[in-house]
């Protein structure tokens, strides 16, 4: 275990990974003392589930919660940590311009970490919830 | 509910959606008896978790576990299929070139689907296992 | 879908069910505005993981989760209703004289609803976190 | 980690706890090389949802599965074995007179495992399925 890290270190490490840097996934704000961070997820063509819906696929979802989830840990642990497990429960469709994903931490054990993931669209709708296992490996 | 597909048209659906297209998503077998899909996503430089460690990144490997128990159900029922909630469980890195995931459906309900996903790599190797649940509304 | 319940009618319908009767359930509040509703499970000599441990055995946790969840939604639909799935992680062991389960509905559809359930000891500690899909079939 | 357990010792050691002795759970078989454990639960009184069904609560058959995907793991490493965290699909009423659980590890990692549980009534139906991680702690 490392020092936290700032928002400009959180960025890069997005950034630097080629599926996330894909995804162009940015950094809204992390709160370390909440132990929250806030990613958007603005839309791009390929992320539409079918043609002209302008609604997000799922799979795009999930994987904004599983990243949100993990870098929650990150930005404290200062390092890679694996996901164990994740789950995501859709509660409405993803439309417009941007999906804003918040992930708290609710628990940061030794060996295990629980979050939660709440993923709002830009009228502020919440349209999937997520709960995520990681395994932080904390010193 | 209307008829049950044949491999080109699950093949058609999946190449329609731009998200699944990126994936370039293969229909690799189709057994509507014993309500199994067999589903293959090839390596793609935009899946790759960090630069140089030719493993895939979870949420890539999460959208295919999504899609392809999605697609147990879609077909048998022959239409779209939404996904109520789903889990995933990483048990390995998926490295290699290619990642093909095994949906099985467990009971298919009027209102509620349950599919178990299997992840292997090229080697044969479980990566990952995946639980949904959707929702049919058949009949 | 019939009119919400007061504290009483839940209560009753707790204390009818033979499972939840043996549990000796209390509801402790109901807020119909909040969507939550809070119970409390007191210890029993039935409920230990191991003699002289004092901690309740996490399926005990898991049972009360998933019942607590169901009743934010019963209170509001009047009648029974099943449940998809859920999901339950362990964060403490769950010691002491009670445990207290918060759950509170993060979206009820017409078919779908999802509840989250936060488990508390008689310390204030966060235990156990649970998340569940039910079916409340809503007019 | 110890040696493997044999059936007698699982057996002590379910009866052993208070709260898996109240439910009175039956070691059926176990299978070191197939990493798969078949535990049963008869009916009692205090196990049925509402007077006069004759069906489990899903508590109950909640607790079932938390417990049979654990001694998958405890026969294996020969002691006890925390819950990380679980999650079970209700597929069907469990009625009749007892309930069979089918345990089988998918991966027994040096920190985590995952186990997948299948529980059937007493005339063959799928009634739930669970899938379970837990924390080994092996070697």
């Amino acid at each position: 275990m490392t020092e936290p890290l700032n928002k400009d270190q959180v960025q890069t490490l997005l950034d630097d990974s080629p599926y996330i840097g894909f995804m162009n996934l940015e950094v809204v704000s992390m709160d370390l003392d909440k132990d929250e961070i806030v990613i958007k997820m603005p839309m791009r063509p390929e992320f539409e589930r079918r043609i002209g819906t302008g609604q997000y696929h799922g799979g795009a979802i999930a994987a904004l919660i599983d990243i949100a989830g993990d870098y929650a840990l990150v930005m404290k642990v200062g390092g890679g940590v694996p996901t164990i497990n994740f789950r995501v429960d859709f509660l409405r469709p993803g439309t417009n311009t941007s999906l804003t994903a918040t992930a708290t931490t609710r628990r940061l054990g030794r060996s295990v970490a629980v979050v939660d993931i709440d993923v709002h669209d830009d009228q502020g709708k919440l349209c999937a919830v997520g709960r995520g296992t990681y395994s932080p490996n904390v010193g």
